[in-house]
C-alpha cells in the first residue's frame, strides 16, 4: 500500500461530490485530509461541515479562500476576510488561503496593488492569529496577474509575508502556478517555516479559453512533482500535500474513480520513487 | 504631428496586408520601420522583400524568428537558424529574434532545456556576428514555458545572453511577456546595451483558448507603456519601438485603419505625455 498519510484532496478536484460524498469517499479511499472552499461549505452550513469532517476523522487541511484585497472598497473586503477567518477556525483548519486580487479597474499600478495587499494583511493577521488561523498568501501564475492575483511568484509572496511573524502569515506553494520559475529552489528554501500549504496540479497545454480550468491530473503534464516535494520537505515542511485540480474532464467522471486515480498518481509521481 | 521616428510596425500586427501593401501603407502613414517574419518573406522572396523595403525607405527593424533550439534533433535546428541569420543579413536588419523553444516531448527538465539553448547560442553567435546580425533572445510569458519558450523572464534571458559579448547576443524586451514581473526595472537596467529590440502589445483578459492570439491594442489593457519606454530609454536604448500584436479583431479590419490606430495609441500611451 502506498503511504497516503500526507495526501489531502481539495474538494474542487471532485466538485461533482457533495460534502457528505467527499467525506465518505475519502474515508473509503484512505485519504486522510480535505481542502474545502467557502461557498459549498457555507451552503452546507459551516458548523455542520465541521462536524461532518470531524466525525469522519478527516483533517481539514485548508480553506480556500480569502483575499481580493486590492480594490477601492476596502471595508467590505476586510469584513468578508474576517468571516473567512471565522469559518476556517470553525472548520478546525489553521490555514486560510488568500488570493490577493488583481488590478483595480482602470489601474496599471501593480506595485500599488501589492502594497494594498500588505496593508490588508496588517489588519487581518492579528485577527486571524487570535483565532488560531494563519493567512497563507498564494502566488498565482503570472497569467492571472491582471484579473485575479497581483502576487505572481513565490519571491513576491515572501516579500509580503516576511513583513509579519511566520506563525501569522505564510505562503502557499502550488506547483501549477510556480513550476516555470527558475528561482523556485532558492525561494522554497527561503520560505522555510512559512510554507503553510503545498498544493498540486499539473501544467498541460493547450490552455482553454479563460485559462482557469486548464489544470492537469498529476503526471499528465510537465511538472516534476517529486522534485517539488523534495524541495518543500527540505525547507522543513511536513504538512499535508493537497491535490487541487480544476478540470472539467475530471468533473465529468465518477468521483471515486477520480480519487483513486489521484491517489495512484500521487504514489507514482510525488512519493519517493 | 506626433513623433513617429522610432515607430516600427511588425507585419503580423497587420497580417491582412501583403508586403507591398505594408510598404505602401507605412510610407503613407509616416511609419519608418517594419518588423518582418520569415515565412511571408520567404514566400515573397527574401531579396525581393529587401529591395521592396529599401526602395520604400523603410528600415527592417527585426526579423522574427529563429530559435526552437531545445529539441533532440539539433543539426536541422541549427541549420535553419543559420538560414534565418542569412535572411536577416539580406534584409539589412541587425536583429534576429530567437524564441528558445519549449520542453522536448516527455521532458520535465526546464534547466536542461535552458542549457541546450545556451549551447546552441554558442554555435550560432559567431556565424551571426560574421554577417552583422545580433541574436536577440526573447523571453516569452511563463504561460508559454512548456510549449514555446523555456526562457520566461528578462532575468533568465540575461543569464543566457551574458555568457556572450553584448554585440553578439542581446535580448528582446516585449511588454506583453514581461509586464507582470516586479524585477523588471532592475533587469532592464541590467540589460543596458543588450536591449536589441523593444516590442509592444497590451495585456488584456480574458485570454482566448490557446492564448496565442490574446494580445491587445496599445491602451486597451493594463500595461504601463510609458514607464516601460522610460525604463528602456534609461538603459541606453535608442532604437526602434516595434508594435507586435496578434489579434484576430485587428486582422479583420482595414489595414490602414489599424495602422492609424496604432500610431495614435503610440502617441498617446508611449511617447512623452
Amino acid at each position: 500500500m502506498s503511504d497516503l498519510s500526507r495526501l489531502s484532496i481539495n474538494q474542487e478536484t471532485i466538485r461533482q461530490w457533495s460534502l457528505p460524498e467527499l467525506a465518505e469517499g475519502c474515508v473509503k479511499a484512505g485519504v486522510p485530509g480535505v481542502g474545502l472552499w467557502r461557498a459549498p461549505v457555507q451552503e452546507y452550513g459551516v458548523e455542520r461541515a465541521a462536524r461532518l469532517m470531524r466525525d469522519a476523522g478527516l483533517a481539514v487541511t485548508s480553506l480556500c479562500r480569502g483575499g481580493f484585497l486590492t480594490g477601492d472598497d476596502r471595508a467590505p473586503a476586510l469584513a468578508d476576510n474576517r468571516r473567512a477567518v471565522d469559518e476556517a477556525a470553525a472548520l478546525g483548519t489553521a490555514t486560510l488561503v488568500l488570493v490577493s486580487g488583481g488590478l483595480p479597474p482602470g489601474s496599471r499600478d501593480l506595485h500599488g496593488a501589492r502594497e494594498r495587499v500588505a496593508e490588508a494583511l496588517a489588519e487581518l493577521a492579528p485577527y486571524a492569529a487570535d483565532r488560531g488561523v494563519r493567512l497563507a498568501i498564494e502566488p498565482l501564475h503570472p497569467m492571472f496577474a491582471s484579473d485575479r492575483c497581483v502576487v505572481s511568484s513565490l519571491g513576491q509572496a515572501l516579500d509580503l509575508a516576511e513583513r509579519f511573524p511566520a506563525e501569522r502569515v505564510g505562503v502557499v506553494v502550488d506547483t501549477y502556478h510556480l513550476w516555470w520559475d527558475d528561482r523556485l529552489a532558492e525561494d522554497i528554501a527561503r520560505a522555510g517555516g512559512r510554507v503553510a500549504a503545498f498544493q498540486l496540479a499539473d501544467w498541460v497545454t493547450p490552455l482553454p479559453a479563460g485559462v482557469l480550468l486548464g489544470r492537469g491530473q498529476l503526471g499528465d503534464g510537465v511538472v516534476d512533482f517529486r522534485r517539488f516535494r523534495e524541495l518543500v520537505d527540505a525547507a522543513g515542511y511536513a504538512g499535508p500535500v493537497e491535490v487541487e485540480i480544476f478540470n472539467e474532464e475530471l468533473w465529468s467522471r465518477d468521483g471515486a474513480d477520480v480519487l483513486a486515480e489521484v491517489a495512484d498518481r500521487y504514489a507514482g509521481h510525488v512519493l519517493p520513487a
